[in-house]
Formats: structure tokens, sequence, C-alpha cells
């Protein structure tokens, strides 16, 4: 498993370095961000639930074949204490030609707070029918 | 929004709660389960994100419409500290015969401890294709 020594200070750190790794196709600085034990989660689109290292690794190498994937994170929602945090987001997907694809993917990312700093514990994406909606215009009332 | 004064003690017993409401289609008690805060997402299968009370509220009000649906929650996944839980669990969804349906759904289930006991925080279920995988034959290598 590849390590990295920088202790990850924050939340939105990790998550950057995770979506950053998927658009580099970058497989060994994407395992690193993951929490060392065999505990964690992923679940790609339409696919079923993969657990550990080694199965984990396997599928992001074979989306990596066709190189990386450019995913912008929006519309973040967050909960989040000293110990875990779970961020659901909308997974942008960038078109090879810059362009937002016309897909809506939803991720549930966890992160867990571990002496080497924050690391991601589960991932769990799916695709909902139709383009994702538009943020919504701030609101006048408070 | 429903109230329920008895404090869960364990996610267990929330998580027993949740798919009996649901199995029995019981809107009140399953809305009670939920943290009381805002914060509460909810993903169904093949569906967008739903955020707070009254958008998850009128999504299963619209399920229930059909009656409740029986779910057992197998092969569960535990991550836990003292504040929060995640379980990811695949759901067995029985048809009214009382057999397993062939569809594979797989759910992550997040809980809070709350002053009031153990309550869901969010839920995202996703379709996974073909049939659920059959629970892996216990190891003889320890």
């Amino acid at each position: 498993m590849a390590k990295i020594n920088r202790i990850i200070k924050t939340v939105e750190d990790v998550e950057a370095a995770f979506y950053d790794a998927i658009g580099r196709g970058d497989i060994d600085a994407l395992m690193a961000l993951w929490a060392e034990d065999d505990e964690i989660v992923c679940i790609h689109p339409g696919s079923g639930r993969l657990l550990g290292h080694a199965a984990i690794r396997t599928s992001w190498e074979e989306i990596f074949q066709s190189g990386g994937v450019r995913i912008h994170p929006v519309k973040l929602h967050a909960i989040q204490n000293l110990m875990m945090s779970i961020h659901n987001v909308i997974e942008e997907i960038i078109s090879p030609h810059g362009q937002p694809d016309d897909i809506h993917v939803i991720a549930s990312n966890v992160y867990l707070n571990t002496p080497k700093g924050w690391r991601m514990l589960a991932h769990h994406a799916s695709v909902a029918p139709g383009k994702a909606p538009p943020e919504p215009l701030p609101s006048l009332l408070h």
C-alpha cells in the first residue's frame, strides 16, 4: 500500500487531494489518502460494494486504464465532529472538452481523523436521473 | 415533526427500528428516528439528494402509498466511534410472497449520538447490477 508521510490537516484538504488524484489517474496518490485499515468501503456508481485496499485499488486501476476522470465536487453538504466527517457532494464530471457532462452523480464521502491526519474511510457514489439540479439561488430570507 | 421520547441506546436499535418502520409503512415512526436538525440527507436508489425533514418525509410518504417495504439489512460492515457510526449494508428486499427479490441494493447509513440517543443522519442507497453476492463462506485460515 502506498504511504504518505505528510499530515493532512483538514477534511477539505483530503477531499481536494482525492478528486485531484482521480483527475490525474494517479493510483498511488489516490490509495495513500485512504485510512490504513481494511475497514475501508468503496461503491462506484451502479456497482457493488468493495471492501479493503486490494479490491478498491484494483477497481480504480481499471477506471484509470482510460486515463483520469476530471470531477468537480459541488454543492457540499457537510456534517462533522472531531473524529469523523461526512461530505455529501454532487460530482460534476468534466468531459475531455472541458464542459460538465450531463450526468448526475451523488457521492457520500466519509473521512476519519487518524493519527496521520484526515483520511478517507468510505466513498459511496450513485447516479440519479437527468442533469444535476442547478445551484439554488441565495435566499433573501434569513 | 414526529417526536419520540425514548432514548435509543444503540446503533443496532435505531437501525432495526428504521427498517421496521419501513416494513410497516409507518411514516411517523420512521421520521422520529432521524436527527432533529435539518442537516439530514436521504438518497433513494436511482434518485437525487434530499435534504431536511420536509423533503425526506414527502419522499417516504410517496413510497408508502403502495404500502410498506420489507427489507432485511444483511452483511453489515460497521465503522463506529463514540459520536458517529456508519453502517454499510446490503438491503435484501423481501417480495410480498416472502422471498428475497433479485435486486441488489447497497445502503450507507450514518447515525449520530445525540442527547436523545442514536439517530439517523444520512441514508444513501443505490442499486448494483445482478443479484447480491452470496454471503462468503467462513475462511478456514486465520
